[in-house]
């Protein structure tokens, strides 16, 4: 008994650990790929190696969850951070119309961190990984002042069906899957409460890969910075959207949970980032807004319209970065 | 005059530039991947999409490169660390058997990075993409304390071809590239004179791609963190290999060179890392070290043979990280 507790002691952070007990720790934890995932390779060589179907290509994307900046430890749960980390991806993934095949993680943590911390942080982002199938395939470990999960995700898509931003046209109609402004909600109402950020979003997988099977189906990006610096994106400088913004689909009861904790519910529907849903043109022949909601399995709402000419420039204030 | 002056001293660091400037920046910088490269969408949507050829799979590599842990701006150029970063990752590729179909980079940074350092950064990197053909096709920026270059490399190998770690059997033969230890005297060189360190290491893609070739080739691991530690990789737990000390290859005045700076010349050679030459097995039947050595095109030794049994646990001390 007094062994066991001996041993607890010593193994608190990870400069205790060291580093190729972590990556062990880390592969433990993934466990093996699950069988026909495309993974010929996992962790523990120079490379990983997976498989594409014939006809596919290739989408990668890479996206870094920073201490300080997109989590605290004060305030998010360190699973919390691990899914939603891997979550931001899986939705780049998902806004092309890709299946996911697997992703790599380059941690960079402080010595000093807790292995719970990390564990934690390595067990959220694992399960988000086995509930949308795009296990861990490799990466690396690092020492850093700040905690950083550097992830870049692997998947495949039909050749020449992939989504894409800039590729809508006047005309086109504008429509968003879920609410808006859940996400930013949910931090908001936490930091009130002084209690930890636990909400995490669901990458729209499905209804990408389904969206991309549609020809109708013109440009798409997922809303991970906010409506309004999102649709920009999507459209690019020489389109903009006359939206209704009545129309911006909100959770039942968001007015009302807003107005209770003082928040401006039309800035969190605009400007909110992290709620991951799919927005996306459609060619104004393409199938009914119902129909393609019933096609998705999911909420859909028609929101606005793309015209020819530049945005004005006012935006309600999505993330920026530096 | 008085304007353009104005405006020079009005960018001088990322808080000025902003996010979508900096992306714009690095985009512009690295111009449009060369035709035939395998780049569908490069660049500037939510993923890039890379095709392979018929009957190849996918290798993935994730590699950090952090500040005052891989590098220091004070001992460091930025160009250098900008080039370095990539190599590290190229060099997994090679070791995989791999050719490069293009890298993602998630580069996190202060505020208050000066643009010219971001800049040369870049350079440095896209200098190493253009000389091997691995075009940046994407990747994010962050703000954070300290610089983190986190960069994902994806290539290509022939199904069934790719060269792994823990394939070598008791009898092989083990061969090494190049020379060892001139990456870690040309950084103690460079500290001692206070001066920065300019030294890059060439990634050996076509000796990687041409070993994947070769059926006598059991296995291949690059040296980044040294030559002890990543012979223990290669092998695994159950495999060691008797190596003659004599005859790991130096470049030529290099224990001269050490004994001046009072360094340990068989220390740098077995313990030196980011020498990026290749580590591999060969099956004994294998070509004749000399007519290998041909065909790669490279200096090539055969140090040792491959034995039964765990190492002994001595190692001349390798970089471990935490």
């Amino acid at each position: 008994m007094r062994r066991s507790r001996r041993r607890v002691r010593a193994v608190r952070c990870l400069r205790d650990l060291g580093e190729f007990e972590l990556i062990a720790r880390i592969a433990r934890a993934a466990g093996r790929p699950p069988p026909r995932s495309g993974v010929i390779l996992g962790i523990g060589d120079d490379a990983a190696l997976l498989r594409p179907r014939a006809g596919e290509d290739v989408a990668i994307s890479a996206d870094t969850y920073v201490e300080n900046v997109h989590f605290r430890w004060r305030s998010d749960s360190p699973r919390s951070v691990g899914r939603r980390a891997l979550v931001a991806n899986l939705s780049d993934l998902a806004a092309m119309g890709a299946r996911p095949l697997g992703f790599t993680l380059a941690l960079a943590a402080p010595a000093a961190l807790p292995v719970r911390r990390a564990d934690a942080l390595v067990a959220g982002m694992l399960h988000e990984a086995r509930a949308h199938g795009c296990p861990l395939v490799g990466g690396n470990v690092t020492r850093a002042r700040e905690t950083h999960l550097a992830i870049t995700a692997i998947g495949c898509v039909v050749r020449g069906r992939a989504l894409r931003r800039g590729t809508a046209r006047p005309g086109d109609r504008l429509l968003v899957t879920g609410t808006l402004g859940g996400a930013a909600l949910e931090r908001a109402r936490a930091e009130r409460a002084g209690g930890r950020v636990r909400h995490v979003a669901t990458p729209r997988l499905s209804a990408g890969a389904c969206l991309a099977r549609i020809p109708a189906v013109s440009a798409c990006i997922d809303i991970s910075d906010g409506f309004d610096a999102d649709l920009r994106q999507l459209l690019g400088e020489q389109l903009h959207a006359v939206v209704d913004e009545r129309r911006l689909p909100q959770a039942a009861g968001f007015e009302r949970a807003c107005a209770r904790l003082g928040l401006d519910a039309r800035r969190l529907v605009r400007a909110g980032g992290e709620d991951y849903e799919l927005l996306f043109t459609l060619r104004p022949s393409g199938p009914r807004t119902a129909l393609l909601a019933r096609r998705l399995g999911l909420r859909l709402t028609e929101v606005g319209r793309v015209v020819r000419g530049a945005p004005t420039g006012r935006t309600a204030g999505g993330w920026r970065h530096f």
